[in-house]
């Protein structure tokens, strides 16, 4: 893997990321394609809308459809006919948020299925086996990742863990056409931060991810601890922020010098009909756009926006058609797609803090 | 309208039809996009498969989102986006079909919502004033759809009332933008076939279609009645038999002078999993797929087809994923149409009966 930063404006940087399977310019947005597919859309629309760069899941690749299946197709690009760039999550963050945690040991995590409730262990040493059998360009390593609110205690303990794992992990590499991610956890406590930052860039990774944030714990604090850590990693590699987020948080975590991105939030709203436009988020279900024949977002590109009114995309929520879920997606995709676009050219034109005001200013408006 | 019989071999006929909103060649199948839409496709999709003419539904469109939406869009092709033809059928089958009719009278049948229960009255007349309002290319008249089996007696009654409501529907008429077309009811009984036959085609409707079969009856039913009527119906005139069917049936109808079709099974069906294949169907479900790294229908030329195998469908259909919709969809529906033109050329080469033989050799050999 190969990372550039071709341009910077304050501490947001424009940068160029390559890995085995393609390239993506950065600041970017990694839509989630957990199981190996974005819900709703084909390969050749994700592509379109200008992604290089999609994520799945080790942990819901690993229960359906299995190492072997994946392996056997030829990895995870012939299995799922995506060609471009992959990253994987190792899934750790799955683990505990459905909730299927059994036990943490030092040696690694055990877990029942969400799928048929069997008995399954993870190591970061087979977290990193699987990422590179089914040949992903970049693997996030497996990491503990610290709840909130946690004591200063347990986020030490856990963080100290997440080191100690992270070193299992490079050791447990046998090749370099999968980038391997270390992960900075640490709560919301600034020494330890610090502290998992240091011993964490000491390690030979291709990139290193900020964990642990956007689980609870207020914006400001999010904010904070993205401020303090994004900076703080090394310079020429790429920085990642896990699991975020919102529109505003992105311009806060690009403007802190974060590069990378992912979140269900533009799928997920998608499907329950909260729709990201210019002027804020729409709610397609209500009442009011039962006849407004205009289109979502008047300054978007997508498909939805220059074929469709909001009227019939409350039309085809309200009667639970599917094809809400694929034109809805389309177009929070796409103005994702366009946001990072404007972002990067903005720091492209040292234009970052101009932009980020103009940006915000519509989108507070709330309404289109 | 405009129809025209471009080639005919045997009773099979090619020919052109010209509506307000485009043209199609027949014999066409039309994707069921009941309430607006092809569910799981977008129009991008449906067009660049093939197919210029789409199904819509007066009963469900009548419920949801209702007449004056649609009406206050400009209509249904600038509500839905849908630019091509568009071909509604009244809904009367779905009254009966959906389990809501409550009383059918002289004057026109009562019924209950299946969304909200509330109480509804369709006249044929009505049938025709919304199928003008919302500006359809083509409408079909609302009749009374005999189930089977049912008595002579009560498909003579039924038939007659069917009649009487045509008779009504051309006097409600007040446009030629939306053509309409007659349908022939009288059950399984040949002598009432010919008789509504007889008086229906006095009555200058633009085109005629056979209703009342594929409701149950054996398919030798279906096939008797379909050699039966269709030839007896005007040359010069598009015939419909609708909700009909597998490849075999529009084989067999086509063979018979049939120019027109609809029905839900390769939607349907993509969503259950069953898929059409040049070598039969092929349930997706199926365990036997989990390492089958062959393309789905090795002589389709869909999307799905081109990029993906049956182990990856497989995985999406057992993993629930929406996906899965989307590629089974893409995939049935092209395999229509493909089916479509293949009859077409045979037709324009006056080989028919040959490209029959041999669809029918490979496709009973069932199993790809």
């Amino acid at each position: 893997m190969d990372f550039k930063v071709l341009k910077t404006d304050g501490k947001a940087r424009v940068g160029k990321l390559t890995g085995t399977h393609g390239q993506t310019e950065t600041p970017c947005f990694m839509p989630v394609g957990t199981l190996g597919a974005v819900k709703g859309l084909t390969w050749e629309q994700v592509e379109g809308m200008g992604y290089s760069l999609v994520l799945a899941n080790v942990y819901h690749l690993y229960l359906r459809p299995g190492l072997e299946v994946i392996e056997d197709a030829g990895g995870i690009h012939s299995f799922t006919g995506w060609s471009d760039l992959i990253l994987t999550d190792s899934g750790g963050f799955q683990v505990f948020s459905l909730g299927r945690l059994m036990k943490i040991t030092e040696e690694g995590i055990e877990f029942r299925s969400h799928v048929d409730g069997s008995k399954h262990f993870f190591t970061p040493e087979f977290v990193v086996e699987f990422e590179e059998r089914i040949g992903v360009d970049i693997g996030m390593v497996l990491d503990e990742c610290t709840p909130y609110p946690a004591t200063y205690e347990y986020a030490k303990h856990s963080m100290k863990k997440t080191l100690r794992w992270a070193k299992r992990s490079i050791e447990a590499r046998t090749t370099d056409k999968t980038a391997l991610f270390g992960i900075v956890q640490g709560g919301i406590y600034e020494d330890l931060r610090l502290k998992c930052v240091e011993e964490l860039t000491k390690l030979p990774f291709e990139g290193y991810a900020i964990g642990g944030l956007s689980v609870g714990e207020p914006k400001e604090e999010m904010y904070r601890i993205t401020r303090l850590v994004a900076p703080n990693l090394p310079f020429d590699k790429p920085r990642y922020l896990m699991g975020v987020g919102t529109p505003e948080d992105i311009l806060e975590a690009v403007e802190a010098g974060v590069d990378m991105f992912d979140c269900v939030m533009p799928t997920r709203n998608a499907r329950n009909g909260t729709l990201f436009t210019t002027y804020g988020r729409v709610n397609i279900k209500a009442a009011k756009y039962k006849r407004d024949f205009t289109p979502l977002d008047p300054e978007c590109d997508c498909y939805t926006c220059r074929n469709f009114t909001k009227a019939y995309l409350r039309h085809l929520y309200a009667s639970g058609e599917v094809n809400s879920v694929i034109l809805n997606t389309i177009h929070n995709l796409r103005f994702y797609a366009r946001l990072m676009e404007g972002i990067r050219r903005a720091i492209r034109e040292g234009k970052f803090k101009e932009f980020k005001e103009e940006f915000l200013k519509k989108y507070r408006g709330e309404g289109g």
